[in-house]
């Protein structure tokens, strides 16, 4: 507290010296330059326009002077969830921010890295290897009380060490690789050899964890952690790879890693041969699907009207969890898959959680639902705007307005960076006349300009940068903007939501 | 409150006017009884042979007079589990009364019964049809905190269920069947019906359930729960046809039952093809092994020392769970399957509750480790008079001081009363000469001894009665005893427990 009160002290001691128009000048310069590299503009729905641009103005507003402290659920907007940071901020906030203030993901993360010692304490704790992060907290300690959906909730640790990774491969900053990201991928990956075994064939198994969803708990190889743990593991293999004599220091050898990718490439995913899906977590395919026929309107959110105990039972879904691993780990799966994955689990996504509606807009772009992505662009972006979940007075959602900043870049722009490699395969819905937004990518600003006939990639400045556009590689060139065309997409019958669930249909003159 | 009151006034008028030598008399004349037709008679080991009388002494002493009240944990003999009363009554105290003190059974059961209205509204709150009988109670409200161990064990229903239905076929009581017995019966039926479900193939799932061993929570098709689900079934639908018109009051009929029917007959069994056992619930082989190399005796019981994020996850067993499956449905399972399955869950069964010595030792006997059953027998039967668990100042463990009994006349006697026969496969330890036993069975009272060589199955009074020896049909009349030699037995390698929980062997000379 005091440094914080210093800290206070002397920002008004040199805004006071500064004075009024040579602060406005200042924030006016910092905006100019942030809207410079990461605006995104949609042409055909001004509305939307507006809303992206707010809801990205509040994602920076939340991250950018942080200053390795938390990225809050709630930014500086307001008091609910009591100030807790929760694993959205790596899953949602700073992805965003990585593009498009990079600075403001790295500190997050050193946030992260600062609490590594009540993480580990925790670990050992639950009897763990390595750092065990909390679900919910202020400084480090976990502050949730409700084991089966905190402590269990281990994805909270991938999340971190994915977004590390992001962080990474989007800006070789090898200093922060070296300094934090090596130890939180190293004591991250650690958790998952230990939470994990072999089983007598060989595979390795995560039981007894709850996975994004809050409408389940405590089950055995959910496939969202598996996959997230099986790509931290990997990265703390490579990054003790790159930095062999820091991670001694950790105690961290080849030896060590080589469990971690073993682990990796023994992963069980569950797979459902007689539906052809994968099931959230093993076993959820065979439970009874909730009775959405008689769920009335006023039944939800269905946790304030039914017991956990019938949630948990059931196959009903609260938020993105199964599809937010074809968002997140989309490398993992074949397009097919996608498609009849997201499907299934369209009928039973309830989206009971302000954290569904961007990863549901950017997997229905990708396996061609291109107006329902557009609805679910617009609730995550409307969020706030419209009170959507009535409780904008609790504060903002900043997880959501990050998400669309995700639904328009990685859903209609088809933005993916698995493996750090950065591909695209844009593509619009009816309603959009044109899309552009711009990144940040290892030091160069990069515009991707998309219509409904092709997209125009600029690099504005930076060396020649390699890309991916619908599966053909690229290299754009500073002032030599590539063109291309958008191949036709694929055309599937809509997929329906539990009565009363669907997202808000947008009228096209709404603006 | 004022019922209680009276009772006592009028009870203490009555003893003023019978006096002393009267109340005497009577006492000694209604104990008298009891031994006769009830006593179990041990040779070789008199202070076992001691132990047993105490535990069959309290259990008498906790339901003689509780006259449709709860028979509590404890009896009336300490403030341990504040006066609740749990589903151990009903699967440990009531088979042992319902053979020696058949009206404290059939009175526990009508305590029950008139709880009813509050397990229908406890099934309400759930969403679920029929009855839901608490976890623990005093006058039939939940009063468990966590539903994960609590309301989540719905096997509680199922054991109300089986103690009717025994009781029934071990009376004959038409007017209890009729008047209490169908109505517990139909209410709990239509739980299951509920609770479970049938899947795209047909099969009749019960998921997110807890079984009896507290070191797991949650589970789909755990084998005991699914076992005695379909018991209870299937025996609702018995007492339907028997008395169709006062079903007709409880709104069930032959339609409904014929549901029951169905759901009992496609009822899922999880079965571990490879391992070749039945895991405890879905999935639960295939999770890690608890590391009981690196658990020191300190550790235990395992729930003061890790946490039950750890507990649930993994293969370690609190008490008996598939094993009492294998005893109170040993109709389910082959012979060599209940080997194999004892065997399998021995290894891992660590006996931190009272509740498993008595189960393991009937198992144990079945399957030919006499000596281990021994030992289990034993533990049972010590529970309190040698303060095992040290905490017997809050008052006796009747269940375990019960399951003493079941030890003897189920575990070495072989007494079986699967679907209303009484069958028996006697077989005596190296350390017992003799094992009698007495019971009442539809109004007669039989005697069994045996020896390490045979069996003098004895009817002291009644009309003729079949009965089963070791897989053989006899018939005993009154005054013709019939005597049977004891087949050999199979022998096996003695199964493993986990380090330092193997029961204390008593040695020969210990008398």
């Amino acid at each position: 507290m005091p440094a914080v009160r210093d800290q206070v002290i002397a920002a008004l001691a040199e805004a006071r010296h500064t004075g009024w128009d040579g602060l406005l000048a200042a924030q006016r310069a910092y905006l100019d330059d942030f809207w410079e590299r990461a605006d995104v503009e949609l042409e055909g729905d001004t509305e939307l326009q507006q809303a992206v641009r707010f809801a990205l103005f509040h994602t920076l507003q939340s991250g950018a002077r942080a200053e390795q402290r938390a990225i809050a659920a709630k930014g500086l907007t307001g008091p609910g969830y009591d100030g807790h940071t929760f694993w959205d901020t790596e899953r949602f906030v700073l992805p965003v921010l990585t593009y498009t203030a990079p600075d403001a993901a790295r500190d997050a993360l050193r946030w992260r890295h600062a609490t590594l010692d009540l993480a580990r304490e925790r670990a050992k704790q639950l009897g763990l290897e390595g750092a065990a992060f909390p679900w919910r907290t202020i400084r480090g300690q976990e502050c949730s009380g409700y084991w089966p959906a905190g402590t269990a909730a281990f994805h909270v640790g991938a999340n971190i060490a994915d977004a590390v990774a992001r962080y990474h491969a989007a800006t070789d900053d090898d200093a922060f690789d070296r300094e934090v990201g090596l130890e939180l991928l190293v004591e991250t990956a650690r958790l998952w050899r230990s939470l994990g075994h072999h089983d007598p064939q060989g595979r390795f198994r995560i039981d007894g964890v709850t996975g994004p969803d809050e409408y389940s708990a405590i089950a055995d190889n959910n496939v969202y952690t598996n996959l997230l743990a099986q790509l931290n593991l990997r990265a703390a293999a490579d990054a003790v790879a790159r930095h062999p004599r820091h991670a001694a220091e950790l105690g961290a050898d080849f030896e060590e890693a080589a469990t971690w990718r073993d682990a990796a490439r023994d992963m069980v995913i569950p797979w459902d041969e007689m539906l052809g899906v994968h099931p959230q977590s093993e076993g959820f395919t065979n439970h009874q699907v909730w009775d959405f026929e008689h769920t009335s309107p006023g039944q939800y959110p269905l946790l304030l009207h039914f017991p956990y105990f019938d949630l948990y039972r059931k196959q009903v879904v609260k938020q993105a969890d199964l599809v937010l691993a074809l968002h997140v780990r989309g490398d993992a799966f074949t397009g097919e898959e996608k498609a009849r994955d997201f499907e299934y689990y369209e009928r039973m996504t309830v989206r009971d959680s302000s954290l569904s509606a961007c990863t549901q807009a950017v997997i229905a772009a990708e396996v061609g639902h291109l107006e329902l992505a557009y609805d679910y662009f617009a609730e995550a972006a409307f969020m706030d705007l419209r009170d959507l979940e009535h409780n904008t007075r609790d504060g903002l959602h900043i997880a959501s307005l990050a998400g669309a900043w995700i639904a328009a870049v990685s859903g209609f722009g088809g933005m993916r960076d698995h493996n750090g490699e950065l591909t695209f395969a844009p593509r619009l819905p009816a309603r959009l006349e044109r899309l552009a937004f711009r990144l940040l990518f290892r030091g160069r600003r990069l515009k991707v300009d998309v219509t409904k006939q092709d997209a125009t990639y600029t690099l504005l400045d930076g060396p020649p940068l390699r890309l991916g556009h619908h599966g053909t590689a690229i290299t754009v060139s500073k002032n030599e903007p590539v063109t291309e065309a958008i191949p036709p997409g694929v055309e599937r019958p809509a997929p329906s939501q539990p009565p009363g669930r669907e997202p808000t249909r947008r009228a096209l003159d709404s603006t």
